[in-house]
C-alpha cells in the first residue's frame, strides 16, 4: 500500500500567527522550493472555538483556499494539543495533575488530561467539526491529529479511570493483590477505591523507580492507552465524515511514557519528529528511524518534522552545517521515510520556540543559506518523484524493542542504576549498524520467522507466550541472541522463579546463579577463544545446562574462568546469552562468530560512512550516505545510477561532505 | 547634592536582642573605634507591634535616647522586612506562594507578598507610626525602609493585582494577546481572569526559562513593581511627618528579580550591601559598587553592609585577612562610597546568622583583631572627614545594564544556555577595569551624550526608541559597541523581524544570518589584522552592508574567512559589532582598537592593583587599592599627597599588602 | 544479664508471600543450615487486620506453629511499619506530610504519621492482640517492633502535639522566645498557636539547614520521642501480656532523624540492620558496630538484618565475595553481636525488594553458593554454642557520640558546607581502629570515669551539666580530646558568650578568637616538633591561655605560627584540642603523643586486618578478620585457640581470604 502519490515535501506551516498580506510573500517561497505540501492547524484551538458553543472556521477556510489554489497537498492538523485558556479556566477538571500531584492550572501545551470527561468531549468534537468542515478535500492527504502525544496525568479523574481499567483487566481484587504481590509490605488492598495512582503520593520514586513495579506498570500502560484513547476518540469523530484518508499522529524516537507499537497499529501510517542533538551518535539517529518504521512491520513512515537548520531547546543548539539538513533528510529516507518534512516552514515572532529555526526566518523573504538548501532539495526530490514511495528494507535481522520492557526493567530498584533500556538496544544496534546489514526494530508480539537473526538484549520481562515463540523460532532454525537481566519476570513484574533466565534456561541451555554490578568504570576481561574483550555494568555468574561457553571471565573476579557468553544448539537453531555488557571488541568478536551461520555480509566502511538499502517494485536501491563534513573515498560493491545526478557507479566512490547517492542498482 | 555632612561610619546595631545592661558597653565600644552612626530597628516589628491595635516604642525609645545621648547619627529602619508571627497566623494573606505554587506558612524573612491588603495596610501603618514619633529627630540622618527586599510571589491576590496591572498597560485582551504572540500554541486569552502567573502551575519553568517570554518578562515587571510599591508605601507613609530625611533601601548588586534603575528613581540615596565571596573577582566587585553608583546617574552611595570579617552564608566563610575589611570599606569608597557601614556591630546570640561576623563578637568586650581593625578604619575615616563626600567619578566609557534584558534573555529558550546576562556584562567590564579606565554602568535610559564610548553588549531586548538614540548617538560621533544577540526582540520579547540585528542593522552596517552555538569548551579562532583570539559561546554568521570586517574567523567551522567583529562608520561615530563571546586577548585587541579613536588612556598595573577616581569641589582623588596580601611596587604618573598618611607621593609608589592610598591630586 | 541462650542464626521470614506447600520446603533448607530462629510478621498488617474490627491471624499461627514443631526460637513482629491500605484510605490523618507540606496517600513503608490517633490507637491494638495470641509461646525469644523506624512528619496533627511538648518543656512563650532567640528576625511569638512545624512552609531549609536551629532542633527532638512513643505504645501492649520477653526495634547505625541513645533506654536489647555499600571503609562499619553496642553502655546487640549476598538498592550492587558474608557475619560478632541474622530467607518474588538477596533465592531448592556460605557458617556458629554471649569489649578510650549534636551541627549555618557530623566522628575514630585499640561510641551522659581517654571532636552543642562532667573528669585524671567547631553553642543552640570554646575554654586552657573556613581541596601545613601534617576544613586562631601549643600553622596564611593543636595540665589530667581538620599524618603524630601517657598499646597491622577483644565469663577472646579477598601472614602476640578450628594459634598466623579466627586466648 503506497499512501501517497508522490513524496511530501513541505512542514509545519502557521499562517494563523501572520498578517495575511505575508501568506502571499510565504506561498512564493515555498512554491520556489518545490515544496508540495504543507501542515496547517496543529494549534489553533483558541482560535477555531473561542468558547463552548462558537466554531470558527473563517481564516483556517483562507488559509485552506490558498493551499488548495497552489495546488499543495495538506496534512490537516487537529489542534488539540494544546488547550484553549477558557477551557483550562472553566473546566479546572481538563487540566492535569504532576508527578508530585501538584494540579497544573493554565499553560505550555500537551497539558490536557487524557480522561478528562470535558477535554474528551471537546477534542472529538472539534476534529468532527474540522472533518465535516474540510474531509473532502482532494488536496487532503493525511489527518495529523494533536501534536507530540506525551506525558502523565495523576489527577482524581485519573484514579477513576485507573480503577475501572484495573477492574476490566483483573476482574477482582485478588488478582490484582497477586499480580502486583501486595503481601510485599502489607499492601494488600479489599477495595478498588484503596487504589491510588503511583505517583510521588503513592508508591512512585522521584528517580524513576517504583516501589510496586507492577502497579507503576499498569499505570504506564494505563497512561499511554488513555492518551491513545484520545487519539482514537478524534479518529473516529474523523471517520464519521472522511473514511478514507491517512491519519496519523506524530511520535517522538523512544519517547518512553507511549507504547509507540501499541499506538501505531492505531494509525493508518507512522510520522515522527527527528531532533538529533549536535552529539548524537549517526548509529541512534538511524535506530530511531527503524524503530519509527518498525511500528507497523516496514511500513514507510513521514519524516513529519526536522528542523531546517538549527533547534532552540537544546543546551547548545548548533547549526547544521551546510549540506546537513539536505544530508539528514535522505538519512530519514534511507530508512524509511516517503515525506520530508519541517518544523517549520515560519520561524514565529515570539514565545518559547521563536529561535527554533524554520524554512523562512525571521529575515523574511530574503536570500538565505537555509532556503537554498531547501530549494535544492526540493528540486532533487520533484526529480525522484514516487519512484522510492513505499520501499522495504530487506532485513534479517530483527531487534526486539518494546515498552513494557523499557518501562519494567527502569522501575526495577537494583541491580545498577547505569542500566538503562535504550542505551541497551542501541548497544546491540550499532554493532550491527557499523557492519551496514539491514536491521529492524520489532516489536515482542512480531513474527520472528522472517529473520535469521533475533536480537533480544535485555529482555527483561517475558510472558510464557512469548517465551514459547522464542523457543519455535529456534527450534525452527533461528539464532535468538539475549543477555543478562533477560527472562526476569512475567508481564506482573514478579519473578519467573527456579532460577534465572526463567523461560529462556532451556533454550539457552543455562542457569545464572548470581550476577555481580559495577560502574561503567570498572571493566572485567572477557576471553574469547583467540581474542578478548572486556565487560562491565553485570557480571553473570552462568552454569552451563547444555550450552558451550564461548568466552569467559578473565581475571579480577572470583567468577574468573567462568562462562560469560554461551550459545546453545537448540533444535535446529542456535541461542545466545551474554552475561555481561560487552565493549565493542567483544561485540565484535561475538557478532562475527554469531553472523558466521547466516548469509549475511558485513561492509565496514570508513567512520561516519553509512549504506542503507530499500526495494519496491520500481527496484533496488542503495543509500550511500556520508555524516561527516568531509569528502570521503569508498571501494565498495555496487553497480547501479545515482537517481540524484544520473550518473553511472560502479565500485568505486567519492562521497561528498555530507554528501548522499542513491543508487538504484543495475 | 551632599547628602551627609560627614561620612557615616558604623553598621547595625540590634539591641533588641540583648540586656540593657550590655548596650553601655557596646557604646563605649563604638565610640573607641569612633564610630558617628547606628542603623537601627531593621528587624523589631513583632516587638514593636504585638497585635492588630499595640504599638509598643519603650525599648526603641531607649535605644534612640541613648544614640542621641552619644552624638550617633541614626539609620532608622521600619522594621518591615520580617512579618510577625501573629500576623502570619491570623492573616494568612500576607504569607507568600511560591514558584511551586506552595502557599507558605511562617518562616524567615521578605516572606510578605506584596500585594496582600494585610501587609500593606500594616507596613505602611508601622512606618507612619515610626515617623512620627522619631521623624523630627536631628539625629536621624536617613530612613532604611525594609531590608534587602526581595523574591516573588504568585498567590491569589498577585494574580488579581496582575490582571489590574495589564489591564492599565494594555487595556485591551487583543493587546495582551498581541504583546505575548499567544497565537503561539494557541495560548490566546479571551477574558483576563484566564491569565494565570506564569509558574510552575503556569508557564514558568523551574530552570528559569519561560514558554511565554512575554508573560513572564510582564510578571518580572510586575512583581518588581508590586514589591517598588511597598517602598513607597512606607515612604509616602514616613513624608507624613518627615519631609525631608533621605530614605533608602538597602540593595544587593546585580539581585535578578527587582529592576534596581526603576527602584532607585524612588529613593533618595542608593545604599547596598556587598558580599563577596572568598573567589569573587575583583573586576566583579568593581563592577557591582559602580552599578549602584549608576542608579541614580553617578550619585554616591551608602555602602549599608558590609561584614566586618567572615560571613556565615557562603559554603566557605574564609576571614577577611588582616586589612582586607579595610581593604575593602575604601574599595567602596573608591568606586563611590559615603559610607561605611557594617553589617552587623553585635553578633547574635542565636538563628541563622549567628556565625557572621561582627564588630563585637560572641566574646564580648575584649581585644580582638577586629576591633582593632576597625578602630584603625575609624580613626581614619575620622581625620578625612567630609573631604571626599559626594565626590564623583569622571567616566567616559558608559556600560549599559538593563534589567529587562536581564530578564528577557534568560528567559529565552536558546539559543546557548551558558549564555548568561550579567557574566556578559562582566566580560566587557574587565577588559575596561584591567585598563584602569573609569567607566559608568548606565541604565538604557540614561543619556548617552556624556560618554565617548557606550557598551552594550547582550542588548538583545531593544525598543526602538532606544534604537533610535543610538543611532543618533553615534551620528553625533559616538562610539558604540555592541555584541551577538542584540537588537533581536522588543520590549514585547518579540522578534524585530527582517534580520538581525534588529534596529542595530543600520547603525551596525551589517546583517547577522544565523548563530551557531557550542559548549564554552569550544573555541574558534578569530584572526585581526595582526593577532588573533579565540570566540565561543556563540559564532554570528555575518554579512557587511556598510561595515568592515575587522576580524573574521579562523579554520574549523564552514564560517571560516567570514566576519566575526565589524567596525562600520555611522555619522560621525563609530559602531561595533563583536559576533562571538571573544577571549581576553581578542578583547585586548578589539579594545585597544576601539579606544584609540578616544583620548582614554590604558593604564596597566601589576595583578590585584586597582587605581580610581573621584572628583570634588576640594579635589580630584586618586585611588590605589591592593587587592593582594602582598606589597607592591608601581610607577605611576601621580603626584599628591596621600590623605591617609599625609605623605607626598610622586609617580613610585610601595603598596603595602591589602594598601590603600588616596591621593589629593596636587 | 545473658539476653539469649544461644546464638540466634536464622532471619527475616515472610511465609506469608508464599504458597504454604513452599514453606516445608523452607524450613528444610533451614534446618540443613543449622538454623536456630526466625523473625517472623514484620509486614503483614494488612493480612491480620482487613478491617477496623476484624483480626484474622490463622496464616500466622500455621507458620508460628511450623517454627514451634521444628524448634525454632521466635523472634515476632509487630508489623506496624506499613500502614493498611484501608486505613490510610478511611483515616487520612494516619499518613505523613512531608518536608514540603505535602500529604502522602499511600504507599512504600514506614508511611505512618507518628502523632496520628488513628495509628496510635492501631498500631497498639494490633500489638496488645498479638502478645494477647503469642506472648505465652516458649520459643518466644524477642519482640520485633516495627521496622527500621525513620522519616519525619509535619502534617497538623505533628503541629497541635509539637505545641503540647513544648508546652510542656518551657511552660512560656516567653521561655520559648528565648531558648530559639527569636528577636532574631523578628520572629517572636505571642501565642503557641502562631509556631508552626520547621518544615519548607516554615523556618527549615531544604538543603537541611535551619533559620532557627533552636525550632529546628527541637522539632528533632520531637519527632524522634514521637516516633519513640510510637515503640513505647506497643511495648507497653505487649507487656500486658507478656512481661519479660526482650523488646527491641531494628535501627540503622547512624540515622540521623532518631536518637538512638535515647531510644535505646526504652529498649532491652538493640538490633540493627548492616548493610554496607561495596566502598563503605571497614572502619566505618566498625565503627557503627560500636555504636550499636554502645547504645545500652556495651551490651550485646543483635545484628537483625544483613544481607547474604547483594542488596539491591545500592546505585551499584555488588556480590558478597565467597567468604565475605561469613567474614562480615564474625565482623559483627567481634564488636558485640551476639545474634547473626540475615533479611532474608526467602527472596520476593515481587516488588521492591526483588533483587535484595536471600538465603533462599529465586531458583528455590538448589544447591548455590549463598547456601553453601550459609551452611558452613550455620554449623559454625552451632559449633561456638553459647561460649561468646553477652562478651563485652574492654575498651578505655571513649568516643562521644551524640544526636543533638549531630542536628544542630548540620543545622548551623556556616562556617563550612563540608563540615558533616558523622564524617568528624569516623575522622577520630579510624585514627583509633587502625592502631586496633578497643574503643566504644558513648553517648554525652555516659559515665566517662571508666575510660582513660575521651574523645569529643566537634562536641558543638554542650550544656554546663556536661561541661563540668568534663572538667571533673578531666580533674581527676583523664584524658580529654576536644576540636576546632566544639562548646560553641548551649542546649537551645544559643551561643555560649564570652569566648569560644564556651565551657570547655578553662579546661582546654585557650581561647580560640575566630576560625577561618576553606574548601576540603586547601591544605594548611602543621607542624608538630619534629614532624609535620596539614590541616584543612577549618582553621581556628587560638591564644593560649595556660595551654601549650604542641603543634602550629606553617606558612600560607596569616596565622602561620599560631598554635593549632595544644595540650592543658588540667588536674591530674590532660586537654587537647584540636584546631582544624588533621589529615592522617597529623592524627598519628598528635595520637602518639596522646597515647604515650596511658598503658593502651597500638598494633598496626596491614591493610584489611583488624582485630578486636571481647570477654565473658568464658574467657577472653580475640577476633583476627580479614577484610581483603587475599590471603594475609601476621605476626602477632597472641597465644590461644581458635574457636572455629580448635587449632592452637601462636603469634604467626596467615588468614585466608576473608579469613577469621576467634582465638580464646590460653
Amino acid at each position: 500500500m503506497a499512501v501517497f502519490k508522490e513524496m511530501l515535501y513541505g512542514g509545519d506551516y502557521n499562517p494563523e500567527q501572520w498578517p495575511k498580506e505575508i501568506w502571499l510573500e510565504d506561498m512564493q517561497i515555498f512554491n520556489d522550493a518545490k515544496m508540495n505540501s504543507a501542515t496547517i492547524n496543529v494549534f489553533a484551538w483558541a482560535l477555531l472555538q473561542p468558547d463552548e458553543s462558537t466554531y470558527d472556521f473563517t481564516m483556517l477556510d483562507d488559509i485552506v483556499e490558498m493551499l488548495v489554489e497552489n495546488n499543495y497537498q495538506i496534512v490537516m492538523g487537529t489542534s488539540t494539543a494544546a488547550l484553549p485558556a477558557w477551557m483550562s479556566h472553566r473546566y479546572p477538571d481538563v487540566n492535569r495533575t504532576d508527578f508530585y500531584g501538584i494540579p497544573h492550572k493554565f499553560g505550555h501545551r500537551h497539558n490536557a488530561c487524557p480522561n478528562s470527561p470535558t477535554f474528551r468531549k471537546y477534542s472529538a468534537r472539534l476534529a468532527n467539526k474540522i472533518a465535516e468542515r474540510y474531509g473532502h478535500l482532494e488536496n487532503l492527504v493525511c489527518w495529523h491529529i494533536s501534536n507530540e502525544y506525551s506525558g502523565e496525568c495523576y489527577c482524581d479523574n485519573c484514579a477513576k479511570a485507573f480503577r475501572i481499567w484495573l477492574k476490566k483487566k483483573y476482574d477482582t481484587i485478588e488478582a490484582i493483590n497477586q499480580a502486583w504481590n501486595t503481601n510485599f509490605w502489607s499492601h494488600t488492598f479489599y477495595s478498588l477505591e484503596e487504589i491510588v495512582p503511583p505517583n510521588y503520593l503513592g508508591d512512585g520514586i522521584p528517580n524513576g523507580k517504583a516501589s510496586f513495579a507492577g502497579l507503576s506498570l499498569d499505570y504506564s500502560r494505563f497512561n499511554s492507552q488513555s492518551i491513545m484513547q484520545n487519539f482514537i476518540d478524534e479518529r473516529e469523530a474523523i471517520r464519521e465524515f472522511d473514511p478514507k484518508t491517512p491519519v496519523t499522529a506524530n511520535l517522538m524516537g523512544a519517547y518512553k511514557p507511549l507504547n509507540y507499537f501499541e499506538f501505531a497499529k492505531e494509525m493508518d501510517i507512522v510520522s515522527w519528529d527527528a531532533y538529533p542533538s549536535f552529539d548524537t551518535p549517526f548509529s541512534y539517529s538511524s535506530m530511531m528511524h527503524d524503530l519509527m518504521r518498525g511500528l507497523k512491520d516496514g511500513q514507510s513512515f513521514m519524516l513529519m518534522e526536522q528542523t531546517p537548520n538549527q533547534q532552540n531547546w537544546q543546551p547548545f543548539n548548533s547549526l547544521k552545517r551546510p549540506g546537513q539538513m539536505r544530508q539528514m533528510s535522505y538519512h530519514a529516507v534511507a530508512h524509511g521515510a516517503d515525506t520530508v518534512q519541517f518544523f517549520q516552514l515560519r520561524q514565529s515572532v515570539g514565545a518559547g520556540e521563536k529561535f527554533h529555526s524554520a524554512v523562512i526566518g525571521h529575515v523574511g523573504n530574503k536570500e538565505t543559506r537555509v532556503l537554498r538548501e531547501v530549494t535544492q532539495l526540493g528540486n532533487e526530490l520533484q526529480k525522484l518523484g514516487g519512484a522510492l514511495l513505499d520501499a522495504r528494507t530487506p532485513a534479517k535481522i530483527g531487534l526486539i524493542f518494546d515498552w513494557d520492557n523499557y518501562w519494567a526493567l527502569e522501575y526495577a530498584i537494583g541491580p545498577n542504576v547505569e542500566l538503562k533500556y535504550v542505551d541497551q538496544i542501541h548497544h546491540y544496534y550499532k554493532e550491527i549498524y557499523k557492519r551496514n546489514i539491514p536491521i529492524d526494530l520489532i516489536a515482542i508480539d512480531s513474527d520472528f520467522s522472517q529473520y535469521d537473526v533475533i536480537l533480544a538484549p535485555c529482555l527483561y520481562l517475558l510472558n510464557d507466550k512469548t517465551a514459547q515463540k522464542i523457543e519455535n523460532y529456534t527450534k525452527d532454525g533461528g539464532i535468538f541472541v539475549t543477555s543478562t537481566m533477560s527472562g526476569l519476570v512475567d508481564e506482573n513484574d514478579n519473578i519467573h522463579l527456579g532460577g534465572y533466565p526463567g523461560p529462556l534456561k532451556e533454550v539457552a541451555g543455562i542457569w545464572v546463579e548470581e550476577f555481580d554490578a559495577m560502574p561503567m568504570s570498572k571493566k572485567i576481561p572477557v576471553h574469547f577463544t583467540d581474542t578478548m574483550g572486556h565487560g562491565t555494568l553485570l557480571c553473570d555468574i552462568i552454569h552451563l545446562e547444555g550450552a558451550q561457553a564461548i568466552a569467559t571471565y578473565g581475571e579480577g573476579e572470583f567468577y574468573q574462568g567462568m562462562p560469560v557468553i554461551t550459545s546453545h544448539s537448540y533444535g535446529k537453531g542456535q541461542a545466545y546469552y551474554v552475561g555481561t555488557m560487552l565493549d565493542d571488541q567483544g561485540m565484535e568478536t561475538l557478532f562475527n562468530q554469531i553472523l558466521e551461520a547466516t548469509t549475511l555480509t558485513s561492509l565496514y566502511l570508513p567512520e561516519g560512512i553509512e549504506v542503507t538499502e530499500r526495494c519496491n517494485d520500481n527496484g533496488r536501491f542503495k543509500f550511500i550516505l556520508n555524516h561527516l563534513g568531509k569528502e570521503q573515498q569508498l571501494s565498495i560493491d555496487i553497480v547501479g545510477q545515482d537517481l540524484l545526478t544520473d550518473e553511472n557507479v560502479s565500485n568505486d566512490l567519492t562521497v561528498a561532505p555530507y554528501g548522499v547517492k542513491i543508487i538504484k542498482l543495475a
